[in-house]
């Protein structure tokens, strides 16, 4: 089982494991200066935004261009489609059909590469950008949707897992279109929390938490205090964007949050660049974690999954015990 | 989209929407009388577990039978494989090809029943129980997989959201046997809560909880200590197993809870029965949902999908900001 940073990591020192392309992009958009390489498989663009415009800085204020009322035709229908793990076969096959009805399909590069070939062949024009900001990929996708285009915009994971099913309607809304208008629809996939989940066994099968420790659209203290909250309840905690060059203190103060409330030897699921050459799936014990942080094991491509007080290891799997133990003899 | 509890409802008054065929079915079990039904479409079985033994009253022990000493071939492979939502169309490619792959597919009898023609046709033999205990049901397909069949156990949603995959290490843990010789895998799938969030949206693209009412194996001050910490926290909230007839009062508690910490007019998603025939799809405010508790919009098919604080609900949709309106003009 792969997860989203598969794709990622085929361009990206530093990508993005889980669901959030945004946050990867964000993230690399904030440590690097970077040129935007938009391209598309058609001359034709019904598009009128700037890609790109926040490529070089996030935190510059990225304009949308075009609004409603800059389109003459019959609008078309959005879809944003979670392709899951980001290989074909984690793909629903619900996620197919859309993409396989969809005229324009707009996505990060590295997930337009590992479309399914009958996909790419299928579509009248693909729009990909290896490393422009996802408002003006997403606006593109809603320009072209507006100019009677049926688009879907891609991600992997699940598009409500720190992803673009609401930024989509976000700027919608900006542009002064409905989602109605649109049809705008939501294809969901696997989270890359179920698929590392999935690679360690069973760590997540009771009540279970997800926060990302990037503090791009978070601010800290909030991701403090839900840490201090999850780790104090007994939740499994599924960490998303643990650490980045930018970012070694969140990840630092995590570690240190976290032992302030489980024991040391609390059972952490880490799952690096799965499904990538340099995959490395290990279970570790959260005291060894603070350690990780520097080492090839913990980057923007790899999940933590935080076992609960009872979640225990046996037989190289993480198994977070449901409760049956307590009703049944077995 | 359909959730999990699409298929659920075709045998049950009171189903389960969501990940949890487990707890849909300890609520029956403890709700009703039942008789095992448990089916095999070949006359063979491997199994000298004795099915149902917890059909009568989930509270009674259920014992388990054989163990890794009773059988003698080299044993076969166990995957446990989430459907997803639960139609064909929500199930992913390796999902598929892990069930052709199958000898044995053993699941709760009405996601048997929506499994692809292909699928059924496939397999030398499907054990499917109605109505029994998801340990005897798990233990057969553990027996099956030690007997030499290559198994694969089957669930809606994820096998890591409330469901079989820790049950099953747990089984097979206490059988003597390992995974390791059973090649034990899982096979990830879109969980309810991520199909249910499709339905409305985008309500849950921030950082996520997902909290079970059911107190079956979970006690209610434990739920209601999360439920706090959840709703002070700024988490969306996925709800599963809202409410039953024996747990008016676990549902009544869990309104109060959020009232307590959010603003009453919190937008609240109500999927129902996603994809049967009976289907509700409704966008609420918080201070809707203690009134809503004894109607047919809420119960064990409905799962219920929190907004935070950002919360808001635009031409039918709720969406919850990433945080880019912070950053970006748009």
């Amino acid at each position: 089982m792969s997860t989203d940073n598969t794709t990622e990591a085929s361009t990206d020192t530093e990508s993005k494991c889980g669901a959030s392309t945004e946050d990867a992009e964000a993230e690399r958009s904030t440590e690097t200066s970077s040129k935007c390489g938009a391209s598309s498989s058609s001359a034709s663009s019904s598009s009128s935004s700037s890609c790109g415009a926040s490529s070089d800085d996030s935190d510059e204020e990225e304009e949308v261009g075009a609004t409603v009322d800059d389109f003459d035709a019959d609008p078309g229908q959005l879809i944003a489609v979670g392709l899951g793990p980001g290989q074909p076969d984690g793909m629903t096959a619900k996620a197919r059909s859309a993409l396989l009805d969809a005229e324009h399909i707009v996505g990060y590069t590295t997930y337009v590469e590992l479309l399914p070939d009958e996909v790419v062949e299928g579509a009248d024009d693909i729009y990909n950008t290896p490393m422009c900001g996802e408002v003006s990929r997403t606006e593109e996708a809603i320009d072209r949707a507006l100019a009677g285009n049926d688009v879907a915009i891609i991600g992997s994971g699940d598009p409500n897992v720190y992803a673009l099913a609401g930024l989509a309607l976000e700027i919608i809304e900006s542009k002064g279109a409905t989602a109605s208008m649109l049809e705008f629809d939501v294809v969901p996939g696997v989270p890359a929390a179920q698929s590392c989940a999935a690679r360690v066994g069973a760590p997540l099968v009771n009540d279970t938490v997800s926060i990302s420790l990037s503090d791009h659209l978070t601010d800290m203290p909030t991701i403090e205090s839900r840490l201090h909250a999850a780790a104090k309840e007994g939740f499994t905690i599924s960490i998303y964007n643990p650490w980045s060059r930018k970012r070694r203190e969140n990840y630092a103060k995590c570690c240190e949050i976290l032992l302030e409330h489980r024991d040391p030897e609390t059972p952490v699921g880490v799952v690096h660049a799965a499904g990538r050459e340099d995959e490395q799936v290990e279970i570790v014990e959260l005291q060894e974690l603070p350690e990780l942080g520097e080492t090839d094991l913990v980057d923007m491509t790899t999940t933590l999954l935080v076992g609960n007080e009872d979640t225990y290891v046996w037989d190289d799997r993480m198994v977070t015990p449901r409760g049956y133990e307590t009703k049944y003899d077995y």
